[in-house]
């Protein structure tokens, strides 16, 4: 015999809602009332459809989120805000892990998964507009800037703007050779694009030189880019005294690469990222960087995808643009918590 | 007209295997052959059909990893190996955070999305014995020891051995007062019960104060509950000489609340974790650790679910035991690469 949500209920002597909260994981529950629901759950062997729902509707209740790399960690956090405003929707979400490769995001694009979700929230880094055009494959909202006129729906943070704002606090710090590490070819990477311009304008906008020598790129933005970009950097005889990292892993390498060389973090040179990835708040020093609010974009994205699911099919594409803060801690010196010296 | 992998060879001039190694993203594949492979597709806008060959079996050629949280970089890390095994089998790897929960693991592994994917590789937190039993669902693969006699494949590795051989370096570097941090109620966490089985192992084969003062545990295992943990082992008047944290985000939230504690790494107080996360690598202090193979633990799960999946459904139940190693860092002092003075 197949036992039912009403069941678990009678069996708990809860409410149907309370087994509901339970079974889709609420974190509203008395922690006895949820022991007592999970024994009944577990004495009727009840497993819960939670997919019937959906399936109603023709749907599988799956959404996918793909990203290009979850060992990089603002994918990973950005990730956990997805599955949880996903949740209010009652859906579930699968993550993929796309490499940024563009066959496999043309794939998931152009709908091969259909049968399986409903529809896909992508972090694309080397789809291509063209790619886009005239798909009519799964639902999809895009995150960041990599396709600038696509048609679809879209959330970013402006770039360009916090960009300035960083840099902006390095020069009021009283540093003059700020340098910039995470620069990529124009195809590779539209963050590294905008965040260079912002860079760029507020050097510009201090009438300080925009020296090339002080731009180091990297091929990819894990740890080790960034260590080898600072080492890079020190080694050409070039001497910063600030560095403007375009994420917050970047800056870790960073941080270790100038910890190698004997430089003090932020009296010989001070260190901002982009991100505000856990690791970063427990770095030594704590760094500085740009908190894109990573909850509103998951949420965001997860409202676009929703109304196109539920809504007029001719809905006209969204372009959303979520907020950002800026977070300065050990690394700058300026921490709110005390200064350096007072956390040694 | 749908163009096929054939019309694309020939566009590109190269053969369909060539065509077909792009579009599975092998690595092994020049550049420039590459660059005219993606061309061609762009040109006739071709869309791969990957699941053709497993629709062919009932098969979607989707797998499914279910990892507590991703934003543990171990699980991150993991999920990287294992979407590259499983693309050795021509597999889509989508992950499922389940948050540990058991309603939600219960759901994966009763087969809820049997049909959306073949198959799954879970490690479960909540998931218990009683809950696998009499399964037919989805085919499945356990990490990790916390269902010790379940009726599934699984790969582990031996915690007990490498907690012990971790303290045991501690032990030998002259500490006396070795801290653990991490231990949880024995509902919660099979690694924690090992692990703290195996520190207690290596304090009394040499003869140590197995002091239950000096044994801190953690809720969850993220860095905010390494640095309460230790901030908590500070205030209680313990003094730690050495502290053996369970996992490496654990051990990364005690390095900060050292920091901030004023205490110096490794002079007063050695640190080592579990895991070898690339945060402790290039942590500073860079952290001494336990390094599991996860690309081994990935290639033996995603082998035993291709077993499961292509063989006799008869097949006994296996479990396997993947190696792991100690990696001696800056936080113990012993380096490869240089001592801790050198390094700076």
């Amino acid at each position: 015999m197949r036992h039912r949500l009403k069941d678990v209920a009678e069996r708990a002597g809860v409410s149907v809602k309370t087994v509901s909260n339970v079974v889709n994981g609420h974190v509203h529950v008395r922690p006895d009332t949820r022991a007592r629901v999970e024994e009944a759950i577990s004495e009727l062997n009840y497993r819960p459809n939670l997919s019937a729902r959906h399936l109603r509707k023709g749907r599988t209740g799956v959404i996918a989120l793909a990203v290009p790399e979850l060992d990089i960690p603002y994918f990973a956090e950005l990730a956990r805000y997805v599955v949880s405003a996903a949740a209010g929707h009652g859906w579930t979400v699968l993550i993929d892990q796309t490499g940024g490769r563009r066959e496999q995001e043309r794939v998931l694009a152009s709908g091969i998964t259909g049968h399986l979700i409903d529809g896909l929230i992508i972090s694309p880094l080397g789809l291509t507009a063209a790619d886009l055009a005239g798909l009519d494959g799964t639902p999809m909202v895009l995150l960041g800037e990599r396709i600038a006129d696509g048609p679809a729906d879209r959330v970013v943070i402006d770039n360009v703007a916090a960009a300035r704002e960083v840099t902006d606090h390095l020069i009021r710090l009283g540093r003059r050779r700020i340098a910039a590490v995470g620069a990529q070819r124009t195809d590779e990477g539209a963050s590294a694009r905008l965040r260079l311009a912002g860079y760029r304008d507020a050097l510009r906008a201090a009438g300080l030189d925009d020296d090339q020598a002080l731009v180091a790129s990297a091929p990819a933005w894990h740890r080790a880019d960034g260590a080898a970009a600072m080492r890079g950097l020190l080694t050409s005889g070039v001497r910063p005294d600030a560095v403007f990292c375009f994420n917050d892993t970047l800056a870790l390498g960073v941080l270790r690469a100038l910890h190698e060389a004997g430089l003090r973090v932020p009296e010989d040179v001070a260190v901002a990222g982009f991100d505000d990835i856990e690791d970063g708040r427990f770095a030594i020093p704590a760094l500085s960087t740009v908190a894109p609010d990573k909850e509103q974009i998951a949420r965001l994205a997860v409202q676009l995808l929703a109304d196109r699911l539920t809504g007029n099919p001719t809905l006209p594409t969204r372009h959303l643009k979520a907020p950002y803060r800026l977070h300065l801690r050990e690394s700058t010196r300026v921490s709110r918590r005390g200064s350096v010296e007072e956390a040694r």
